[in-house]
């Protein structure tokens, strides 16, 4: 054991959990009589390279939880992915501050960052520990029964297509609700969670596992507005036509690409914009809105599971005593052990690293345009306690006497 | 007094606490021994015409109380303005029914509504008794301190401001988020509340009430990323140039216009995008994300001022007082008597009817792109208990070694 400094940072998009992974490490280590200093690195790896750290345990106990409750990444992120040469430098940081701990609370992206810092440090001969805490609304990661983030960003879909669906039956019409997602539709599927009597929206669900057809779509739309008088919608971001060209592309005037070469589906309008035009033009109807729920629905303050925040607190604890009583790097895991329990378990990076996990067969209904039970029994549990229910009139219609 | 029957409708955009004023009114008006029946007429003055209404006697207690706390119009609601002649058919059902009390729940459209209504009664020599239950996230009706609704969409804007902050302090770049208000800047200005530390966005807040000049944007926008690394700015939907014209409009493919000649602003991105394009192109900032909040802002299930609830049910109890106790009709008014308390009075209907309230110069920033401190002690009190909030790492820095 060297200085007893260990180094805790955060990567790609925030969520209305990951400080409670940060609060759960610092809280932990300390608890290390090994652990002298936590250092956090602020805005991921290249707060790493630019030595830029902040101490953590300077921080007071009291203050930790109030920012563990606090939505976003208190260190700052980055999108940044290091390659080999970036690698370099960050060993050359970590070895003159001596740091032999390092945990990186991310995504997909991120795990692959702490398998290739681990894979640099053996090579290196470097002595790190590198443990990746999970973190992601896309709920995309293998491995894991769900990640943690996605259970609170799930919460907010499902109540905000709850209230979408109450708006749409008070003043009916089409609502084209555009979820985050690029490959994994588990957020966009939980729109159904929103969803309390059987004639209620989302009476449609598009998720990025199936392919999309404009055809396909402006039939299903046809019908359920004929059959209902009205019609919501949930649509991922990541829908695609059958060649896997996003559908949003097929309007964007500019595709962005960020370091990670993945095409910029958030942050604009465009795709519920082209879908309610279509709507609007090809099926007559008039009153069509749509809305794209964008960063609301991952950094939302105040909507936020009380189950996703414990258990990002638990990742980040548990991250913290496989380093220092394991003997190896790794991924931390949620396990499902009952109903509802979750238990953790440490997976070697390459299982996890790089890989992405997309919503199960046994989740989508064989239309492709609703889920299952199963799906519902899945994410139930996972929203939290105290979710808001709809409540709808039943009285006796009072008999016609004019028009009767 | 006739037979006992009264009639409540509810019109316009739904709100969060809508149905509190519903309940208010169902439960209120079975306290007076005069009060036989009372009916519910679906999607408003629509419904009237149709004779669709509903008994809302036979409802019980319990789930009348379940359907206050949820949110958007129970009744359903119509954005139909009744001219003579739909006024002509109100008052033949009325009278079939023998109903001597309406009750409208709405905004301005809506207490122009009761307002029609209330004058042909009096030319048809129609007993009826007609009063407008106030109901807008807008906040825009003259003679009231504010409108119930507009607390809680205001709570969901400036949560939904402080998390976007967050967010964007985590990953640095402009977001752009637009909120509803076609006249009035009050829902966008609420964005303000969701700031804490200096340096939190909002950094920019764009109102209705000021002309928009997309050079003095552009310029804004540079000097604020300039000084803080970033940049959070609101929008209101309705922003217009010096002639008048709405920016959303300017690159609207098709305006489309409601019964009450209205444009549609809201249920697009387009506002957003275009935005964010010219922030893109004209400053070279390459992170610019935008966000149109849309229905999600009015109808959220879960997110809702208990002040706003407490208000929005004493409207409606008031409204059905001033009705059997009073001499004239009406519209129900929230006066400010304390720091916080609430009173309520019966304005005229001329008094309130097709007026537009705008935010009051003192309300404004003299830069315009901001709210003073005397709106946020106007504000604050209205958004209710529990409050989220957020908190900050705030240890010190760890010196450098390499790059020292």
């Amino acid at each position: 054991m060297g200085s007893g400094k260990i180094l805790v940072a955060q990567g790609g998009g925030p969520t209305a959990v990951i400080n409670q992974s940060l609060v759960g490490v610092a809280l932990e280590a300390r608890r290390f009589r090994d652990v002298t200093r936590v250092y956090g690195a602020l805005h991921g790896v290249r707060g790493i390279v630019d030595e830029q750290f902040i101490d953590l345990t300077q921080e007071t106990s009291h203050n930790l939880e109030l920012v563990a409750a606090t939505p976003s990444s208190a260190l700052g992120s980055t999108r940044d992915k290091p390659d080999a040469k970036c690698c370099a430098e960050i060993f050359n940081v970590l070895r003159a501050h001596e740091i032999e701990h390092f945990f990186y609370i991310g995504g997909n992206d991120s795990s692959d960052t702490v398998r290739i810092v681990s894979e640099q440090a053996r090579a290196a001969g470097y002595p790190l520990r590198a443990i990746h805490i999970p973190k992601t609304i896309d709920n995309d990661l293998v491995g894991s029964d769900h990640t943690p983030g996605f259970p609170s960003a799930a919460r907010f879909v499902a109540q905000a297509f709850a209230g979408a669906n109450l708006d749409n039956a008070s003043l009916p019409g089409v609502y084209v609700g555009v979820v985050m997602g690029r490959h994994a539709g588990f957020l966009t599927a939980a729109s159904a969670l929103g969803k309390k009597f059987p004639d209620d929206g989302p009476h449609l669900i598009y998720l990025p596992e199936r392919t999309f057809s404009i055809e396909s779509f402006l039939a299903d739309v046809k019908a359920a507005y004929d059959r209902y008088g009205r019609c919501v919608i949930a649509v991922s971001e990541g829908i695609h036509d059958a060649s896997g060209e996003p559908i949003a592309t097929l309007l964007a005037r500019e595709v962005e690409r960020d370091a990670h070469g993945n095409v910029q589906l958030s942050g604009t309008g465009a795709l519920a914009d082209l879908l309610c035009d279509e709507i609007r033009e090809k099926l007559g109807i008039k009153r069509v809105r749509g809305d794209t729920f964008g960063y609301l629905q991952r950094s939302f303050i105040g909507c936020v599971s009380d189950v996703d925040q414990r258990e990002a607190r638990e990742v980040g604890e548990k991250a913290v005593q496989y380093a220092f009583w394991g003997d190896r790097d790794g991924s931390v895991a949620i396990r499902r052990s009952g109903f509802y329990s979750a238990d953790y378990a440490l997976l070697p990076l390459s299982d996890v690293a790089g890989k992405t996990r997309t919503m199960e067969d046994e989740f989508i209904a064989p239309s492709g345009t609703d889920v299952t039970d199963a799906f519902r029994l899945y994410l139930r549990p996972l929203l939290g306690s105290g979710m808001p229910d709809a409540f709808r009139l039943r009285c006796a219609r009072v008999p016609k006497i004019l028009k009767a």
